[in-house]
């Protein structure tokens, strides 16, 4: 028989965002504590959490107080200086996922590279140390250029289709990809127990806005064959076993028009296209992520309801104090659920908030996504 | 088009328990802050609320200092000195539900009289300002002696069968009510908006404990016909309207063994009956009952799965901080949600925390929750 005391464990999280703040909900149902390391006083997360240290997610005295208060350290953010992280880890702290997997994931040459050496299919790729017209042309247009760190949301990634494109390329250090027409980019929510035992929520199907790298509406399940679903789920387990990671890891594929499933690149933490199962699934994401890197048994991913999900922006142009319009509207249809941030600052295109839509047929989910996403407006009080 | 600044109201709590922490998660996706007034440092609400104003819920004064900085003031119990609130309220302070409506549902006396006067059934009864043996026996055995104020969950209610039994009467003020036979309990968890729009939960069946008066197992949907359901939420909207309240309220009901539905009693408030809906419902009660107190649209009541729920009751003759075990092997049945409440000392019969099991079909959730009831034990460290 198991016996834990309550708290059953101090969580800590790098980052105070959205992503820690929906995790520390779950962490608190499950009888845990968090702690949030964060640079902003009153951080998305910490309004949950309760306890914040404030401080920058770079910082190794700030790392080692947060390690030093807590059980397992976990990540609301990925782009983390991992030096420090490696060296508490092998003081005997745990951090899940371990620094090792994040440094590895963090640099998206390394991680394309993991993937080759794993035979997990993905585009094809070269490394560039520095950008030129004379390599993008020995690589071949059309091409995507994806600078190795800090690459987030769009950020880091820039799609050259000719040569006449070049100016749009990113002057870092980077990798080429080919330029991949993609009938349907997917992606598969893993969760990895510490035990090894992997659970996989259904395919999602992410849809872009053109021109832009953000996710515009996401929809649960895809519209696609179920072959093709197991497929995907296979090969997102494979990567997520190939990296040997604990915790939930985002898999984002491409099914390209020859109906070709490659790996485009997994985010080592919960994911954006995975934010539907706190209403459409029996375990959501969040609370299987704690369950993983608290040692818990894994929890079910059955879905209950199809559902598609938005993300709400802040509105181009303004800065400040937030400002929501259409929200009554929004929540007068019916299976509409409103998640706000809580960020005191709303800026052009920044995350502050995101709604997902339950319906039985998932046409309407979507038809009602698009009419939400039209109806709420995002902005602030006062201009930049 | 409706524009609201973020945050979108600022949510007073009277009561830091467990409905006040679930109602705090849910304040703040629809982007409102909370303030918890309670005297226990720490209270399980405020771990999410994250702002609490340390003070007896009674004190004049520390009310008064919630409503000076909140937009709308709500319950996380109902046995408050409704003197205070009432003041306050005429100054523009505003509550849901309203003082009026608390006042007279908190006094079981003035309650069963409203029921009666609105032709709502409900078991005969009868005040009773002194108990003695002849009053009892006037009023005819089996008998159910209710305090008038006080009451939750069994405490101030007595069963006294036979003029044996008289022994196990309260001394208190309290009315007598004829001891009905029930087939089941049923509950109907209403929410009422602001402009009277009323939309119920799917009808729940409560299975008690024999003996005790603590809610041990809740089934929902009730296995009960339709007609039968269909009139429960009849009666359960009427109360509501009846009272002309705001918020959700959680309606007892008796079905008779001779097919009658009675009012046995309505709680002002989120109820122990709607704690599923955080799973098994499109709009949770906890959400719901913002969008009514906030002035809202309610959001739809749709269940997405059968479900059943248990409470995590602190274990007999054990008082200190909480251990629990059996939580991991519980936590591996299939469909298993776990909330915890964060209370910092585990007591006999306390509620530490709730079990929703939800699965397909609703005679296998309610065998695993029942598994989970014989699995999970929390207990304390340290003797009373």
């Amino acid at each position: 028989m198991d016996v834990f005391p309550l708290p059953l464990a101090r969580i800590g999280i790098i980052g105070g965002g959205q992503l820690g703040r929906m995790m520390a909900k779950a962490a608190k149902r499950l009888g845990c504590t968090c702690v949030v390391l964060d640079p902003t006083p009153g951080s998305p997360a910490s309004q949950v959490a309760g306890h914040q240290i404030l401080g920058d997610y770079h910082d190794p005295s700030k790392l080692r107080e947060l390690a030093e208060i807590c059980d397992v350290i976990t990540f609301d953010i990925e782009d983390i200086d991992t030096e420090t992280l490696a060296q508490l880890e092998q003081e005997g702290h745990r951090f899940h996922p371990s620094p090792r997997v994040l440094a590895l994931i963090q640099d998206k040459l390394t991680q394309k590279q993991a993937f080759a050496a794993a035979g997990i299919p993905t585009a094809p790729f070269v490394e560039l140390s520095e950008p030129s017209p004379e390599a993008f042309a020995a690589f071949g247009y059309p091409l995507v250029q994806k600078a190795r760190r800090g690459g987030y949301d769009g950020r880091g990634v820039s799609i050259v289709k000719t040569p006449e494109d070049y100016d749009a390329h990113l002057p870092v250090p980077s990798l080429l990809e080919r330029f991949v027409p993609a009938a349907k980019e997917l992606a598969v929510v893993v969760a990895r127990a510490r035990d090894g035992e992997c659970r996989c929520y259904p395919v999602v199907e992410m849809c872009f806005r053109s021109g832009e790298n953000v996710l515009d509406l996401l929809l649960a399940p895809a519209n696609i064959p179920s072959s093709v679903a197991e497929a995907a789920v296979d090969l997102a387990v494979r990567t997520v076993e190939m990296l040997d990671g604990v915790g939930i890891f985002g898999v984002e594929l491409f099914l390209t028009e020859t109906g070709e499933l490659l790996v485009n690149e997994v985010a080592p933490r919960t994911h954006n296209s995975g934010h539907h199962t706190i209403e459409a699934n029996v375990t959501d994401q969040f609370e299987q992520h704690l369950r993983a890197v608290v040692g818990l048994p894994l929890g079910v991913t059955d879905q209950l309801s199809p559902a598609a999900m938005i993300n709400l922006l802040g509105a181009p142009g303004r800065r400040g104090r937030p400002i929501i319009k259409g929200m009554a509207e929004a929540l007068a249809i019916p299976g509409v659920c409103l998640h706000l941030y809580g960020k005191a600052t709303s800026a052009p295109f920044r995350k502050m908030g995101h709604v997902t839509v339950l319906d039985p047929d998932i046409e309407t989910a979507k038809r009602k996504a698009e009419r939400v996403r039209d109806l709420i407006e995002i902005s602030a009080e006062d201009h930049p």
